[in-house]
């Protein structure tokens, strides 16, 4: 089945913002059989929207659409709609009383302009949002379908899970197609390729691996298409086996997993409580990690150690070692552990400390020189990393490195004796 | 002058590569005064690239088309656009010597493949790409022009800058366009509408005013076009400063500017240091304001206290608080804020504690309620919010209040003199 992407917004054209919903829907797509045809992007005027809604639907049968479904002036999507599908805006009650609500949790007044993002075009299935105020549109046209969704990522991801692909997969079946993703952590791409080639070669031809990367990061999707949906999951399995065999040091989950939901699994079945000590990655390993829910089970705290008057007074960090080694060096990240293992109650604890960038370099820790300690009450393991010139790139692949050395730590130190 | 981007590759289709390319170009074209009208996707086959080409021209003047261009298989644009245009692929030497002049550089040698690369239309001006071996293409056609350019981000953003836009501005002098852009914090999209309904309504024809909501941020954008630069920007500054008048308690800085960033610039202009006492946020608080180069010059640090023993013994919150208030409470984060004040040797501190959700709930404190405090030794401000019923949504918005609870404190109590 054929879909086309129709994505509105003046602020797309003048590049203010980076259309990445397209890109998001395209892969959500694709893994349930559907493939992405075309992708038009029009501005916020009702002739560019009518212009790329005949021109979306001119070679496909689904057309998602995104934007333009706002509150405010600007927004005219549904306007278009009504215009191109010849039906009027109606007030959907239902919706109206769904916006109220959400406006009464926050104690704000009602106003008009909500009001306006409860009048839809009269043809549309209305798909409740529970993300935002604006209602998501299921409009069949003519044997096809027309999907307008909000722009904003969240509502729009909200809803293509939960309402769009289930209702694509019950109206327009096609031949059965499944995936097994295997995530891997902290081997690059082209290293991962020299091990996978060989078998990557011999997959039979209704197989196919994709590689997709991520900061320190990759994923590997096999999908597949087979007649029978029974006989192509069993091959999927036994070649998924296969794949984790060649990878499984690098191995940490399937599917939607993540690598923080990971090892917070591996802490929680081993009873153990984590703390981190961050510098360069200021925050952002303990955000990680607490973006897990019931996180808070195994996760006492973290210090963001910034500036050294804190490595050296909160962290106990000793001055010798701060004048001697500096702030980015395996005694800083070694004390560091041991602080937060004492400060925050904690069994294994988790610090990094590097220049991030993009200023700080010298000619011995060049910009991107990342030290990174992971260890208990009995050892503490260290290791070196050279990242890039990037500061928020930096901070990513130090955060994920870092994890991936507590993943390691723990394997090594409590391997799981069920 | 409107102009109209075509990229090309199935890449883009299916997700695995999010098109950065057309915002670049969209900002660099409107700076310029050109107007990006529509944007095109479409994949690796000759008939997605003709229909590309033709739909492209239909609305604009010039097109800019990205993609295609590689030693692959996969890239048949020079076909497509020969095709299109009825012309033969003719060798061109000057850019078979330039690609083998490469290769010699890196010791390789000059395959078949780069042969096929100096193979360009006929009626093609190439334009010299010294970032890598395709070349750029200018072809003029009934008094348009398209222009082809490589996908790889780096050698399109070199032809543009140095080749594409001097000729296009030469070929295709156009009316000045110009905007402002005004960033806002702490109030929704639709109060701000209201707020700003009159002003807006009383706008004259040739500017327009967009509102890009993030969570907890709107920037207003408005865009304008006319014959003189000078004048245009005269009216554009008038405008930008009724407005920013307007929405002035919610506004924090204009055009790229970041919150973190802003408030980074308010505390070291008055030698603040900050330091952070997170809970629900998690470090993410500490990850925003250490995203900012040079934040160390006035972020101390953060105590992620994520269980209630560190809010204890780390913070020094009193345990009678934590029993009779619960730890996400107005007491519990006024203490947080003098702990973290103490503790991390800062000036100013920022507290958060709240239910993240998605469980924890109960009836008093529901899942997203939060408290934010902000204080120096001498005073302490509190505040709870309502966020919503998502884990990552709700932190991701209590950031950003709290940033602003920051941000509205440092301006009460210690006011710019200058």
């Amino acid at each position: 089945m054929n879909v086309s992407i129709l994505t509105v917004g003046d602020e797309l054209l003048i590049g203010q913002v980076v259309d990445t919903n397209s890109a998001w829907m395209g892969q959500q797509l694709n893994a349930s059989g559907y493939q992405v045809h075309r992708i038009f992007s029009v501005g916020d005027t009702l002739d560019s929207i009518r212009y790329g809604i005949a021109r979306a639907f001119e070679s496909a049968d689904i057309v998602l659409m995104t934007g333009g479904l706002g509150p405010t002036k600007d927004d005219i999507t549904k306007v278009a709609l009504a215009d191109y599908f010849g039906v009027e805006l109606q007030f959907h009650e239902p919706t109206f009383i769904r916006i109220g609500k959400i406006f009464e949790k926050y104690n704000r007044p009602v106003e008009d302009a909500h009001r306006q993002q409860a009048m839809l075009p009269s043809n549309a299935v209305v798909l409740p949002n529970k993300m935002g105020t604006a209602p998501g549109m299921w409009i069949p046209w003519n044997g096809k379908v027309l999907v307008s969704m909000p722009g904003v990522p969240f509502e729009m991801k909200y809803l293509m899970e939960f309402e769009v692909i289930p209702r694509l997969k019950a109206q327009f079946p096609g031949k059965p197609i499944a995936h097994r993703t295997l995530l891997t952590v902290g081997e690059g791409e082209s290293f991962l390729a020299d091990r996978i080639r060989s078998w990557e070669e011999a997959l039979p031809d209704n197989l196919k691996l994709a590689y997709l990367p991520a900061i320190a990061q990759v994923r590997l999707r096999i999908s597949g298409s087979g007649d029978q949906a029974a006989a192509l999951n069993a091959q999927l399995d036994a070649k998924a086996a296969e794949l984790a065999h060649i990878v499984r040091d690098c191995l940490f989950g399937v599917e939607q997993d993540t690598l923080e939901a990971a090892i917070g699994r591996m802490l929680q079945s081993r009873s153990l409580r984590l703390a981190t000590a961050e510098s360069c990655t200021g925050g952002q390993i303990a955000h990680l990690i607490t973006s897990v829910p019931g996180s808070s089970a195994y996760f006492q705290g973290s210090v963001v150690a910034y500036s050294n008057s804190v490595k050296e007074q909160v962290l106990g960090v000793s001055a010798d070692t701060l004048s001697q080694h500096g702030a980015v060096s395996g005694p800083c990240v070694k004390e560091m552990v041991s602080g937060a293992l004492d400060l925050l109650g904690a069994d294994i604890a988790l610090a990094v400390s590097g220049i991030a960038g993009p200023d700080g370099g010298t000619a011995d820790k060049p910009v991107g020189t990342i030290w990174i300690a992971v260890g208990d009450k009995q050892e503490v393991q260290t290791i070196k990393i050279q990242a890039g010139r990037d500061r928020s790139k930096n901070t990513a692949f130090s955060s994920i490195m870092a994890l991936n050395q507590l993943r390691l730590f723990i394997l090594q130190r409590y391997p799981d004796l069920k």
